[in-house]
């Protein structure tokens, strides 16, 4: 295959997708989209994605250029996953029930936790009632994903859906990664802390944290 | 086909279920889950939805339960929409296209509009930096839209991907009905004015903004 072309910063949202490339193990040229310099907002780079944001992959083998972390996860597992190593079977509940928690990651807990760091670390005045307002939700949607670890306790919890990984482990880890900047330890809660120290530790999830090499 | 279980209350996130439900022709009872009384937040809801938030759905044909309307408007898409009348072939361009503002419209439009509402008409207090920050991000989401139907204009400019309405349509329209409430003209973007004054008026679309009865 010719290699996919990978538009990104190393942001949260940047890395799930390098993530997810090193664990597939695919062949991919990453591009760096300095968001720090609004290069997200460039005319070349509006042209590959309306919403002027990182990440967007170019897939030359077929064509599509997509943008949003949910759509590249999923285009990806759908296309490049087909024996199926960190998916379900299209059709089964663990398909839907993957989709459900990807969305939840992606609606959720990056919009809320973003904000969260907005209030607390980039906002150039005070704004006490921001902070305590994501904060406090940053900490309610890990207590949801605890109960759902809790609800998956069959195989030792370490995973969001079934007996293996899947994109709404991979759409997370990176989020998980980022709570420390918030000051928030995620091991008060036990099964996602379990869950956090095995996963943050594959290699091609340390990887692809690094990647855009900015 | 047994009548599919609807729990929601007609806010924007959960008319978007009931709409495409309305479009799809499908048998469905809706029960109303009240927010304004923490109904979502109660044992058995949390149950059926670990993020105790509407709407969830119950599919009796196939077992399946299952919440965030991302993932419910696809799994509909998948098994109900077999003739392709709301949807386009998986696999194809258009299919992850549709992914991608569809995504866009829960991990953006969603979530900023939702922010907004609360800073400019719930909050008890009145934070100015927050109703500014919100505002501003809805009318960029807003022009997103705009440009995205900008580059489907081969079509009239009524549909947000190729030549129908996609569950990217359906997801977006109760939230653009909704932006009267932050005293924003859907009408100032020409395009956009153009394609909610078609959408709004379909008699599915009309029936499916009022279920649950409240």
């Amino acid at each position: 295959m010719l290699p996919i072309k990978l538009y990104s910063f190393p942001t949260p949202n940047g890395v799930k997708i390098s993530i997810f490339l090193e664990v597939l193990g695919l062949k991919y040229v990453p591009t760096k989209v300095n968001i720090l310099k609004n290069e997200s907002k460039s005319d070349w780079f509006v042209k590959l994605n309306p919403n002027g944001r990182i990440p967007t992959i170019e897939d030359p083998n077929t064509g599509i250029t997509l943008s949003q972390t949910g759509a590249i996860l999923q285009y990806l597992a759908d296309k490049y996953d087909t024996d199926l190593k960190y998916s379900y079977k299209f059709g089964t509940p663990e398909y839907y029930k993957t989709l459900e928690y990807l969305i939840f990651q992606v609606s959720e807990n990056g919009p809320i936790q973003g904000q969260a760091n907005h209030f607390k670390i980039y906002a150039k005045e005070k704004i006490q009632y921001g902070i305590d307002r994501y904060i406090t939700d940053v900490k309610r949607i890990y207590g949801v994903y605890e109960d759902i670890l809790s609800r998956n306790a069959a195989n030792d919890s370490l995973y969001l859906v079934g007996d293996h990984y899947t994109i709404a482990d991979f759409a997370l880890v990176g989020w998980a990664n980022s709570l420390k900047n918030l000051e928030i330890d995620i091991h008060q809660w036990l099964l996602l802390g379990k869950w956090f120290d095995k996963i943050i530790n594959l290699p091609e999830v340390q990887k692809g944290l690094k990647i855009p090499e900015v």
